[in-house]
């Protein structure tokens, strides 16, 4: 048995910071490879996930519980009764991989935080599940150092980029098509998304059949 | 002798995205308090700072170089007479530290990669200087994949957040005052900027005169 690695998921509206690239449907598909490709990531480190969704979806490579409460009260109801290590993972880390999963819970620290970018809490392992309590939403990171703190816990902080790159945002999306490498990348350049290079800044561009036609026409 | 590290810099009008938030003065200081992190970081790992400037300006920490060419020509120059190591480093990566830059330079591949924020380089690490050409600008981090591709050379893309973070934007300075540790932190910290929390996202407010007049006008 591996280390229990629970991922937190909301299939329905995920993204809604993508709603100027992505349709609703294509939103929804995407947050799911992102998932996939965070479950592929976490099963390569020898981790066993669980899916944690607050609404019931059919998401078969991993076991799927629905929750009925919010996020910080499910997962510390599940905290609390585990005697042994524990990684919570965001779904939303479609660059994760088994190496920077391997450095975090490879800690000899009590508890090893990954931060997300603007103050969130990517990841976090806890050697003994109940001697934490988790509290998501706002500036994550700072809180969870302080609960480790407050509870005389030691605290790694694990410092990777990979898990660091939790996706919101149309700029995020330049990462999944430079550093990606799983299904959530391979959706998103099917999609016809690739890179595009406006002022010497990378951005991102979504060939469509109207630009197609439009590039085209230029040759009129 | 430890490894020489190159750090190019430009002191004039540096982080102009900045301007939003930080004084054409200001933003001179602050690009130097960020330098000064890096160069911090370079010397705690062992290597040896040189900082290549595009104008002449009075930074001691290390030995500064004004270079006449381009970045690219300038580095090329230098790396075509190095049949030694060499690191290249950003001057713009204040969460830069020790551990992060000793994980580059023990790479056991022929170049090691820092890949940053969208599709930049900020770090090159190449056990033969001569070996490589650097190729800066636009999405330069697939370039230099691609180069040492070409040139039949092993590469290791290093997997950290501290030196994937460089400062350009004001959404930048979040991940500084969450997870900085050095003299460009406290610059900003003296100059009045914090965390603030708004509808649930972290962002950087500046506290003023102006602002602290309004807060307690408010108590009427």
């Amino acid at each position: 048995m591996g280390v229990p690695a629970i991922i937190p998921f909301k299939p329905q509206n995920p993204k809604s910071r993508l709603s100027c690239v992505l349709t609703p449907g294509e939103r929804e598909i995407f947050a799911q490879t992102m998932l996939s490709d965070v479950v592929g990531a976490v099963l390569g480190a020898g981790c066993d996930p669980k899916v944690v969704s607050t609404e019931p979806f059919p998401f078969l490579p991993a076991p799927v519980e629905t929750i009925p409460l919010g996020l910080n009260e499910t997962l510390n109801k599940e905290l609390a009764g585990m005697e042994g290590p524990v990684l919570i993972i965001m779904a939303d880390l479609p660059l994760a991989d088994s190496q920077a999963i391997g450095r975090v819970i490879a800690t000899p620290m009590d508890v090893a935080l990954v931060p997300g970018r603007g103050g969130g809490t990517n990841a976090i392992y806890l050697q003994r599940g109940s001697s934490f309590r988790v509290d998501y939403y706002g500036a994550s990171f700072l809180k969870h150092a302080r609960i480790a703190r407050e509870r005389g816990l030691s605290c790694d902080v694990v410092d990777t980029f990979r898990l660091h790159t939790d996706v919101d945002e149309k700029e995020d999306l330049v990462e999944l098509l430079i550093h990606g490498r799983g299904t959530s990348r391979k959706f998103l350049e099917d999609l016809g998304f690739e890179l595009s290079l406006e002022k010497g800044r990378v951005g991102i561009r979504r060939k469509t059949e109207s630009t197609d036609v439009e590039s085209s026409s230029r040759k009129d």
